[in-house]
């Protein structure tokens, strides 16, 4: 790729493209809240359920509330034929990002919303069923078994861990997937969300937003991190490795995915939060390896850069003792942001003009026509 | 839907979020140029294959390029079985952009990009096999035959004449299509094209990018114009019932599809050029009601409204004298704008930048957490 030239208005940096009542981002010094809640409150005292509950229906659910809709979203897991028809056509070594994308397109064509007063019902059957689609298509792809993907454990998270590993999962790993859902349920106007706003800005399809949001997510630049911060510390053995792997990296100015951030300058706020779980979850492995590897890391790149680990990095680890494959780990990204990313269309419904920004012309100014047979 | 405020940043309109070399929308008067050369001038002496040449590869073809280019575009246009079989899954009802979305994303799992330097073959094929893909499933849905979809009409528009209605196309048809593809390639950031550019800026593949493009164009604010027209045009009988028609519609405040635009301020200069070929496609079919109905249409919201025909309004009778059903209109769009697309995401590629804008927080500054027990 070319090095990248100053542009005006590249990036759309700092440029307000909108408003949004869902979250602030690096706004109160390090903090990221959902609206205005802190984030290390409702990770450590919500469920994953009441937090698309917050994003989506605008206040916090009573007992009675969260206790409907989290019935609601359990009845919604199963996959119709035609999608469990069309996963099994995906092969095994497709990316997982274009399974979830072309899953929710072709749920578009199943269950399409015909009117956006239908909108709720639509977004809810993606919070359910996302599990079920990917875990049917990597089962299936990759153990040949057609898998049931309705279940009776109560959280999304839990749903998938059972799905995949066939078993229903610990006290332990279902909360970890719960304060992981959490921390990636909502980020501002990331390029995925700002995808889903731009499609709902031509008063599209919902299934139409979330598919394009997946589509950029996929982008190494935006999801991938933590499958990067996997692939760098299953590299080293030891601490010492990691410290002298990381230096070498760093002297030949190697890209090292999981620090740093483009809006967060002294630290993410959802790192210390999934570190201390990732730590509970290493002792209960009895890792002596991957979570020392990941501290030493964060040391290294602090002392050298100055770069904090954003909230990529120990999900890495965190969901490797989960015994959750790499490739499925911007998939669960998916099924946590869709809450957001729906959230935002919700938003731009209501008060909607359609996003055409304009742009600088560069090429030339008077071209002038020339027959077929007189071109160079 | 409620009443539109005005916003800070709303719909980024007139605000620059990055170059092109690719078009000028009304720069120079009611201009429209392609890499610097005039609409008319294109729409009168080129073939598609050479626009699409042009868009993607940065200069017109010159005769032995475009006869290479032409039958590379003619050997890719066979679907793979996986696809097919997708496709057949696809019930009749489905919106004709719903599979479009899905066709392109399935083809992004069996043919997936792995690296950019496979993109301009990418492009190629999806160039190549969009035609065959919606006739595919229009065909098999609605008839329950499984098309040949190979065939050896030279030109895209000629192809897709011929899988629709089985035979090939007249001389005359194939040229409005060719007209027709040429007039909606490209179009500068409009809300399809920004998404593709969104998508491609986090790195992601380019079915990723032209997935997310298909979402947003099916938004009726965008690419659904000329399906509305239609349906407008087909309410009247006569002149004299479409100027009645029309008026009540003004009186009563009535959206009118197909007239006006965001960026041309005194005509489109789409519409003479559309028009011309719709008057000769009416004359070959001996119409006496819609081409007369369509140009009182167009006399009417002049002299009312100051509004001129944009590209969209007699594309509608034109493709409906070709034997095109309505509800196939925006999927043509989606044939020629995936030039454009992918046009604009090659540029994106070669000097990017994410694209993450801001927003304007307008929640709660500081919301207390509040034990669901506790919960009103």
């Amino acid at each position: 790729m070319a090095e990248a030239k100053q542009l005006s208005g590249a990036g759309l940096r700092g440029q307000v493209a909108g408003e949004t009542a869902l979250c602030t981002v690096g706004k109160s010094g390090a903090g990221l809240t959902y609206r205005g809640y802190d984030i290390a409150d409702l990770a450590e005292k919500a469920q994953f359920e009441e937090i698309a509950y917050l994003l989506l229906r605008g206040k916090l659910p009573n007992r009675q509330e969260l206790d409907a809709y989290t019935k609601k979203l359990q009845s919604l897991r199963g996959l119709p034929a035609a999608l469990k028809t069309v996963l099994e056509q995906i092969p095994k070594d497709a990316h997982p990002m274009d399974v979830m994308r072309t899953g929710c397109s072709m749920l578009g064509n199943l269950e399409t919303e015909e009117d956006f007063s239908e909108q709720d019902d639509k977004i809810d059957r993606m919070l359910a069923v996302f599990p079920s689609i990917i875990t049917y298509w990597y089962r299936f792809a990759h153990e040949g078994v057609r898998i049931e993907t309705e279940s009776d454990v109560d959280s999304i998270g839990g749903h998938f861990l059972e799905l995949l590993h066939g078993k229903k999962p610990s006290e332990l790993h279902e909360r970890v997937m719960n304060v992981s859902l959490i921390l990636y349920a909502e980020h501002e106007f990331n390029a995925s969300t700002f995808t889903a706003r731009v499609c709902a800005s031509t008063l599209s399809d919902i299934h139409s937003c979330v598919t394009g949001a997946i589509g950029s997510l996929r982008g190494p630049l935006h999801g991938g991190a933590n499958e990067a911060a996997m692939a760098l510390i299953q590299k080293f053995k030891t601490p010492e490795e990691a410290e002298e792997g990381l230096m070498g990296m760093l002297e030949r100015k190697e890209k090292i995915m999981g620090f740093g951030h483009a809006i967060y300058k002294e630290s993410d706020p959802r790192n210390a939060i999934i570190k201390q779980w990732s730590k509970k979850l290493a002792e209960e492995v009895g890792d002596t390896v991957l979570y020392p590897v990941s501290e030493r890391c964060e040391a290294v790149m602090w002392r050298e850069k100055k770069l904090f680990c954003n909230a990529d990095f120990f999900h890495a680890s965190a969901y490797h003792f989960m015994g959750i494959p790499t490739e499925l780990f911007t998939p669960i990204f998916v099924m946590s942001r869709v809450s957001g990313w729906t959230a935002h269309v919700k938003e731009q419904r209501e008060n909607n003009r359609i996003i055409r920004p304009s742009a600088d012309y560069t090429g030339p100014a008077d071209a002038k026509w020339v027959p077929i047979e007189e071109r160079p």
